[in-house]
């Protein structure tokens, strides 16, 4: 493509350490959306409360002309329509999804990008078929090493027009738990979700659950794509390659307590006992352990953990928060995960403001 | 209540000339959302697409106990469950709304509050009853003049601990298409959206659709709560009494044509011809013209209509543009109502941000 003016599409940066978010970051926080922190209430997320975020324009895709191409290092080649993949063995999963940039608009710095605070996530009933079995249909090359998944939806990032693209590598593609995914919450998937079809990596960050999927491409080398090469690294110089970002962090969320302002969101509680509820998750292994704070951060207490979810749902959580003092007050949680990961409490910052898994800080007047 | 820190609920105010969005006004960006606007597409907004704006928190609310109260100025105050709302009769009706303080963050200066651009609008197919012949029942008292809604949601605005409640007109709410919503889409109505019961008043901004719905109350004077007497004013001083916000003013937008930039959302197309589509709405009359811009809003070209909808449903347009230069231009459009009003190209600025209807800019860059 011809080479396009920085005003058009603006290479990565930091704000200003004084820098108010811009316009443009605020077009994304529009029509982008977090899931309201109240909906953590919900085992599973209803549709329009689950986050959602497209890099560019969620894409018409016509169901009667669509089709799934499935090619690459494999022996033969498969193009499928919707009713193909439909016909196939159907699994429905519970699988909590989250952002990769999930917290960026609390880092400081904050990296310049989709400006979420903490609310990107959500948990949803995914149906859909294994891709393992189809990917074995078709007949993997040895020489097999990555699986590029292609979307349908198009645009500019950081200069590079491209189609939405990422890879996997193939030990991850083979795994059971892997879908195509034509429905969401037993309902047909919807537009802002990937319809007609997308791809699920249960415990990978959302980067990974390709929309609007259009073609599977195997390949004898690891894809090298925008997505993967120079998006979604942990990075804290420019210039330095980073390491991909892949698994989701350990993290834990609190439903805010009280009733909120409008404005400024700190919430009122009346002094007494209130039950703090929440959830929390990992894509490393089960979230093991949930402490609550009620100083900030300076003290934790541990938390009752709900029966144990699916391997990568969102486990819930409760604790018995007496509030004997009138005053304000910062509540935190975080989680560990049986894996050994612990969330830490102050931020671990990178350049693009990614698996961002500092605790979150609910401000609370008790009155 | 006691009073609260105005750090806590901070007194209504406008953005100084420079300053950058906050992160208070972020936090109401990522959890309340807009319509994106390829979403302009679809007939009828897919759920998850239409915009959705909470003043507090959605509530729980228990569909088991739940119940409604019709009560104030009449003979026989009502108590009814859902399922006596349900098996009353039931309508169907395709209806647009958009929130009253849509465009605010594009305002100069800038109210703080919810900081929209330009999409919070979406038009659904809303199923309920109608509400007169519930208020007939009820047995209207000859003092009524006024009727006040009360949802579930409980917060505190500008230091006013509220109910969120809403005041309309009787004479509005005896209208044959006001209705009280349980279905929206063909699906019960989302929680996001007023589960289990909301109010629809046709061609009135979002204020007035009172989600959460738990009471109706029949008044003999006019309604005076902060959502009427407050917030909803159209004022350009902090003490006058300004006057009311009802219905809505027209508007179009279009669907910005070719590809974004992920950070900009600066669309990119190639030179040639472009079919322009859109949609165009009014709370006081049809659209019943649409012009388009190709110059920042110098020059227009009537744009052709589609078929008449509903009366207050959007309306679709398009218009064919001939893209014969490179370089980077800004789209504008606007439209006009059966009742004679015109859509401003410059802003009619108001202290609150409310019911401003200037026109959208989108930048394009022909290549």
């Amino acid at each position: 493509m011809e080479a396009l003016d920085t005003s058009v599409s603006p290479p990565a940066r930091v704000a200003e350490m004084d820098e108010g978010i811009s316009i443009d970051e605020l077009r994304l926080a529009a029509r982008n959306h977090g899931m309201p922190l109240e909906a953590l209430r919900y085992d599973v997320t209803p549709v329009g409360l689950h986050y959602v975020l497209t890099h560019y324009d969620i894409p018409y895709v016509d169901v009667e002309t669509w089709h799934l191409e499935i090619g690459g290092e494999v022996e033969r080649p498969l193009t499928l329509g919707l009713d193909d993949v439909r016909s196939r063995e159907r699994v429905t999963r519970r699988v909590t999804l989250e952002c990769a940039g999930n917290g960026r608009a609390t880092l400081t710095p904050r990296p310049v990008s989709q400006p979420w605070v903490d609310e990107a996530v959500g948990t949803a009933e995914w149906t859909g078929t294994p891709l393992a079995p189809l990917l074995r249909e078709a007949g993997l090359h040895p020489s097999a090493v990555d699986v590029a998944f292609t979307g349908a939806d198009h645009g500019v990032e950081r200069g590079v027009e491209q189609t939405y693209q990422r890879g996997l590598p193939l030990a991850e593609a083979m795994r059971d738990d892997v879908l195509l995914v034509y429905g969401m919450n037993g309902q047909p998937l919807p537009p802002q979700h990937g319809a007609p079809l997308r791809l699920l990596v249960p415990g990978w960050y959302g980067m990974a659950q390709v929309k609007w999927l259009a073609d599977v491409r195997v390949l004898d080398a690891p894809f090298d794509g925008y997505q993967n090469s120079t998006a979604y690294r942990l990075k804290q110089d420019p210039d330095e390659p980073g390491e991909p970002v892949t698994r989701i962090r350990p993290k834990a969320l609190l439903q805010p307590p009280g009733f909120p302002d409008f404005q400024t969101r700190t919430r009122i509680v009346e002094r007494g006992t209130h039950l703090l509820t929440g959830r929390a998750w990992s894509g490393w292994g089960q979230a093991t352990r949930v402490d609550v704070s009620v100083d900030g951060g300076r003290t934790w207490h541990e938390a009752r953990l709900g029966p144990p979810p699916d391997q990568f749902e969102w486990r819930s959580w409760q604790w018995s928060w007496d509030a004997h003092m009138q005053g304000q007050v910062d509540l935190c949680v975080r989680a560990s995960d049986a894996e050994g990961n612990v969330q830490p409490v102050e931020q671990m910052w990178n350049r693009q403001g990614v698996a961002n898994n500092h605790v979150q800080r609910v401000t609370v007047v008790v009155r």
